[in-house]
């Protein structure tokens, strides 16, 4: 498959994720990588999975091999992988994965490598869903285990090299998490149509859901999910803690917030657009209006070499001002790309780590005030550029400026 | 929070689900259970949690205690139970996890439950997704180890006893899974209406995943999801090895085929229709007709003392009869309702187990011949009751009977 999209040239100069992977592999003194996790399989071959384990050894100096149970769909899978196939789904194979297990194992004594010279996560903790997202990947008991056999490694140190691989996407990784962004765009224009009286929650979230998924088969999508949370009037209160749709009806004065995670081709945007019906009460209007302020001060801020303390302070000092701070307690954001929430430091206060190019973070300000019966979020995806920033999800012929808020939602 | 829906009488006099958990917890020398999986919890207490650890410690001999963020939304959670709440998601507890772990054993201590006489499911296979559905639930590294330390148990056997009690679902679970059954009726009436030329199989499946999510609030629903993967016409012929939806437009002659994941409050359904549009070539009806005929022999034969390879093999023959059993190389079926894929023995030769009331199982023969450009499969839900069985798929006003055919999809 060729790539998704092609780079910009502003952020050209940054390392392929080959040279990544390879350099992560030299500085631990290892020649392979064992992955099987979906965000772990599209971060080091574009691979995104359907079911089932695929799994992957990269070599620090051969092609990588991937395998894939014989239900795989094929038509998706990128070019510049030997692929293999075991048997899956089949009567006549009963326990696939010792199948998977020992062909692994092969491929590797094949290779000459031993044990402390192989790597993998061992980590259980939160991966992202496949392209059959309505169940987790049957991974059994003592999978992991048996595959430790191949994979001495890592070290603790060499987990948290493992970790820092998603932090800096490529201008490919970064194209494909603008298209999911735009894709999600499609879906948060129907949430702007819908913000009327008489719709519920629920039915704004699916006619979002349902924009998105329609996009599957335009351009180079091949995938396409979204996942829509719509709450409403004394609903968006709760917001800070939770996100969902409900049965209730959208009514005027209402401010009414969409949690909306997308998933395009195996990449990642996370987004929220706080909405408002008729005139709210000045005290409820105050806060969607803070919000935008703090958001706004936070991204405009975003370069290489920002602390991102610094980032959260911006956000955090605007709301501050308005007297709303013991209502804003979550960070003002995270990474974003490999999965709905990639993992590194946070947009916190207190985090000095500074950006890079590269880096796509989301910046999300939010306050809920039951008392006043409402709450705000707005949250972007941004990349860090060489010189600055760009809004992912800002929509088209908008995309670099930040000066013109009203053709963002 | 009252029970979903009432019970239906014909099943009543089977085990209560809590009789089920005290006799396997009394069988196995236990005072305790820990659960944290959402499946497992919504087994244990009706508890359907939304994201983070939601976790419960299931005591013999005394009310049930339910440990859950504080982000966790309330109105949902189940009458008769201890409800403790832990940090998560603020900026002030950066370990939530260690919180809860730690509370977690002072519980136990304070109900004088030594290690050995606790137990829980260590197995890291595949488990429900909670309400935010976009995203696995994050348990860290270490967490079941941690856990391990207050739960010695179990042994194998233990194990095994553990996943016997997904097997039969007491009259209240039946009838949560009749009414995600019904949900998903309502997107399969939606399916039939987009069996028309020019829809691509995204849109078709945007509409079904749509009127689900749209029954949100309509009385005791206040979750509602569906995965819908739709293919046509030499798309249908992949059926067998994978379900998705693609850009492709539904032709005249085309077979389509839905796969239908549904999740309503915690419960799952899980479904397949095939439909056809216009007049198919002889030799593609064959393939429809002859499925139908596989599914009804393998329905009607459902009742108390029936083994499943007798299930199975009444599907199975008449396939082979037709000569196609070279195109039907899976499972006949599966339990289901407290996940997509409940555990439990499959519906498939050489399975001498024998149906018992109150086990909910899939009856999904298929055939998949690309060679004549299409596949097909029916799938339903079907309960085994005390005299017979009930197809839970079965739309309003038919539930009970097989006869009319022309009232399911």
């Amino acid at each position: 498959m060729t790539p998704i999209v092609s780079a910009s040239l502003e952020t050209a100069r940054l390392p392929s994720r080959a040279q990544q992977i390879r350099s992560f592999l030299q500085q631990h003194d290892l020649r392979a990588w064992i992955v099987w996790r979906p965000d772990e399989l599209v971060m080091l071959s574009g691979h995104f999975p359907f079911w089932g384990a695929s799994l992957l050894i990269y070599f620090a100096d051969a092609e990588p091999v991937l395998f894939v149970p014989q239900t795989e769909p094929r038509d998706h899978i990128p070019a510049g992988l030997q692929v293999r196939e075991y048997p899956w789904g089949d009567l006549k194979c009963s326990d696939p994965y010792s199948v998977l297990v020992s062909a692994v194992g092969d491929e590797l004594v094949r290779a000459k490598i031993e044990p402390e010279q192989a790597g993998m996560n061992h980590n259980a903790a939160r991966t992202s869903l496949p392209i059959q997202a309505a169940e987790q990947i049957p991974i059994p008991e003592g999978f992991a285990g048996q595959l430790s056999a191949f994979a001495a490694k890592p070290d603790a140190q060499c987990q948290e090299g493992f970790a820092d691989l998603y932090l800096r996407k490529t201008p490919e990784e970064t194209a494909a998490i603008r298209l999911a962004n735009r894709v999600a765009n499609v879906g948060l224009q129907v949430f702007s149509e819908h913000l009327q009286p008489g719709f519920t929650e629920a039915e704004v979230a699916a006619a979002v859901e349902s924009a998105i998924c329609r996009q599957i088969g335009r351009g180079e999508i091949f995938y396409s999910r979204g996942w829509a949370m719509v709450q409403s009037g004394p609903n968006s209160a709760d917001a800070g803690r939770f996100n969902r749709s409900t049965g209730r009806r959208l009514g005027n004065g209402d401010l009414v917030l969409i949690e909306l995670a997308t998933c395009v081709n195996g990449y990642w945007s996370d987004l929220t657009r706080t909405g408002a019906i008729g005139i709210p009460r000045d005290d409820v209007a105050q806060m969607l209006a803070v919000v935008r302020d703090a958001q706004q001060a936070a991204v405009a801020a975003i370069r290489p070499g920002a602390a991102a303390s610094h980032i959260d302070a911006l956000a955090r000092d605007k709301i501050a001002a308005q007297g709303l701070s013991a209502f804003f307690t979550h960070h003002t954001g995270h990474h974003v790309g490999f999965r709905y929430h990639d993992p590194g430091f946070l947009i916190c206060p207190g985090e000095s780590t500074r950006l890079e190019p590269g880096m796509v973070i989301t910046i999300e300000p939010g306050v809920y005030v039951p008392e006043r019966g409402g709450g705000a979020r707005i949250e972007d995806n941004v990349a860090v550029t060489e010189s600055g920033h760009e809004v992912l999800s800002m929509i088209e012929g908008n995309r670099h400026g930040a000066d013109d808020r009203s053709k963002r939602l």
